[in-house]
């Protein structure tokens, strides 16, 4: 089993990565809980419900299960609030543990409701989609949707434990390994080139769930992830080089709505625009922005951003969370395994999106 | 002008008592504010809105004023879902400040409005009620309701600053102010004989709102839950005892419906029920208890409580936050001026309330 260690103001805890964890959940249970709450969707219950029920079990706790409708359209309160309908109809108290079982949307809400309920209980996070397990699962970022904007109403809570349990990543579809790969390939150009490079010879073995390959791509992201959050939690500088590609991957989620294409496959995509820009803005070489569009290609990711038209991109851009006083920032990188988080001149910007628009006609 | 410090993790922030305070609000918006959203409701914009904006304007930055509909009923998810409409569609930063002009709703809900929107944004308290000016607008806690729940979603969230204007209680009805009392006397009954000894000799004062009387009250109050919540933010021990009297008014809020008594009444009447359970297992002097019934009385509020039945009763304390593992906790005087937090045994807890039922029968 690999540990990577994360050491936050808001908390300090392990990520274990092995196959077979999901039998082993009780370890991560505090000795003090006085309940646990098992919070899932449908899909991932049907794979592992029973199994994930008895493992906390043999923590001794009684066990109660909260099911979410499946899919980033029901990130919404509406979705939340069965959370907390559960909890109080099982008179949960301030010292029960939630789990969060699922992808990114399942630990997002089981998070948020973590944060606020009774102003803040433990929670565990056991990701089951690769996306959760490389980043949402990892840094203590939670959140729902508002109609206005993606992830606006959340908190940062950090989880007891992150547990990884790799072999569930063998009943995921492709498109869902591809997606989570973006991520990936993000730590590599942000914040670490030899990993890019890795990452460059390893796509063909990381999509093919090659269990050497898989495990270390993991455990990188995580280790990386890892270093920044433990450096910045709140993002108040470092971590948003973390959202490398997310300005404009929200854009895309937001622009054709929520659930037609996946959030790594928009950050893939995003990934490719935020190379265009960097080449644009910061002297990143046009070489290796063709290396970014390639190896998204590689991993399955779309690299072709839909043709919302420059003036809606730039609308749905300026609702992110980045925006400060109206102007547009991204996170740009002058070289692979290097980024910054600068304002952008709009005519920059609107090159990448009417090349982005005339790709798409033509 | 009176300053009280208050130094918690989550932040350090002055308390200003003082007349006038409400024209000198642009001193307490940060430098870097992006824009400011005053939130407020119709009853209190009518005698403020407009002086409170033209004071913030004063900071050079933008306001926006977001009217949420008045009292506890609408302390929920529907009406904490305006703020945010309000904020996106304004596209208010992560560097927007909310100041939270009203009692303790407005307060409680702009709070955790600033704690969830974007993940934490900034926020002003300026309380215009007794109540909120010497007990929720200090120390963070911020929460909306549930159905099944007083306060049950929530955050510890701290203010920038508070602004408390002695000036705005001549508008109150006089119901308000005694509700307020009732949180100051609770200071004297958990923490400060000699502050209690004060509030008898100055009961009536109080009431008149003789400026010097209700200024020392304010102050001392602020220093003595200031005191509590700088050595405990997130109640994990101490911070319990400024729960006195709450969990039987919490029961009587909930039974009747909220809304039907004012919460500090509620906690008056519930502080008097404590005292009652305190002579049973603390040994508190039945004189004492005498004496807050008749303090308790003084200052206007009930304290005979309503007759919902002994089980309805069980059943409606158990849901409240300090539960734990299913057994029900309080706040306890061992003597005026000490608390204690313990579980109570059920015959001594029955005893109290069939006590009160009959009393109202009879």
């Amino acid at each position: 089993m690999s540990i990577v260690q994360v050491d936050t103001p808001g908390g300090r805890y392990p990520i274990h990565v092995a196959p077979g964890r999901l039998d082993r959940l009780a370890e991560s249970i505090p000795a003090d809980a006085t309940a646990i709450a098992l919070v899932t969707n449908p899909t991932v219950a049907a794979l592992y419900g029973e199994r994930v029920e008895k493992a906390l079990a043999r923590s001794g706790k009684p066990v109660i299960r909260i099911t979410l409708p499946d899919g980033e359209a029901h990130k919404d309160w509406q979705t939340l609030n069965l959370i907390f309908d559960g909890l109080l109809r099982n008179r949960c108290d301030r010292k029960s543990v939630l789990v969060a079982l699922g992808g990114g949307v399942i630990g997002d809400m089981c998070g948020f409701a973590a944060a606020s309920y009774m102003r803040g209980i433990r929670f565990l996070q056991v990701p089951t989609t690769l996306l959760a397990q490389v980043d949402s699962s990892v840094g203590g970022k939670t959140a729902i949707n508002h109609p206005l904007g993606k992830n606006m109403i959340g908190a940062f809570h950090q989880p007891v434990a992150v547990e990884i349990d790799t072999d569930v990543l063998r009943t995921l579809p492709p498109r869902e390994i591809s997606a989570g790969l973006a991520e990936v390939v993000k730590y590599g150009l942000i914040i670490d080139a030899e990993f890019f490079d890795w990452c460059e010879r390893n796509a063909a073995k990381m999509r093919a769930l090659d269990p050497e390959a898989i495990s270390h791509a993991i455990r990188r992201s995580c280790e990386l992830k890892s270093q920044v959050v433990s450096q910045d939690e709140r993002e108040s500088g470092l971590r948003a080089i973390l959202n490398f590609g997310h300005t404009f991957g929200h854009a895309i989620e937001a622009g054709l709505g929520y659930g037609q294409w996946l959030h790594g496959e928009a950050v893939g995509c995003g990934m490719v625009q935020a190379a265009e820009l960097s080449v644009l803005t910061h002297g990143l070489p046009a070489e290796s922005a063709r290396r970014v569009r390639a190896l998204v290609a590689a991993i399955g990711c779309p690299v072709q951003p839909p043709d919302l038209g420059v003036d809606r991109w730039i609308d749905l851009m300026q609702v992110d969370k980045k925006t400060e006083g109206g102007t547009l920032r991204f996170i740009l990188l002058p070289e692979i395994g290097r980024a910054c988080f600068e304002p952008a001149p709009l005519d920059a910007l609107k090159q990448v999106l009417a090349g982005a628009a005339s790709a798409a006609v033509g």
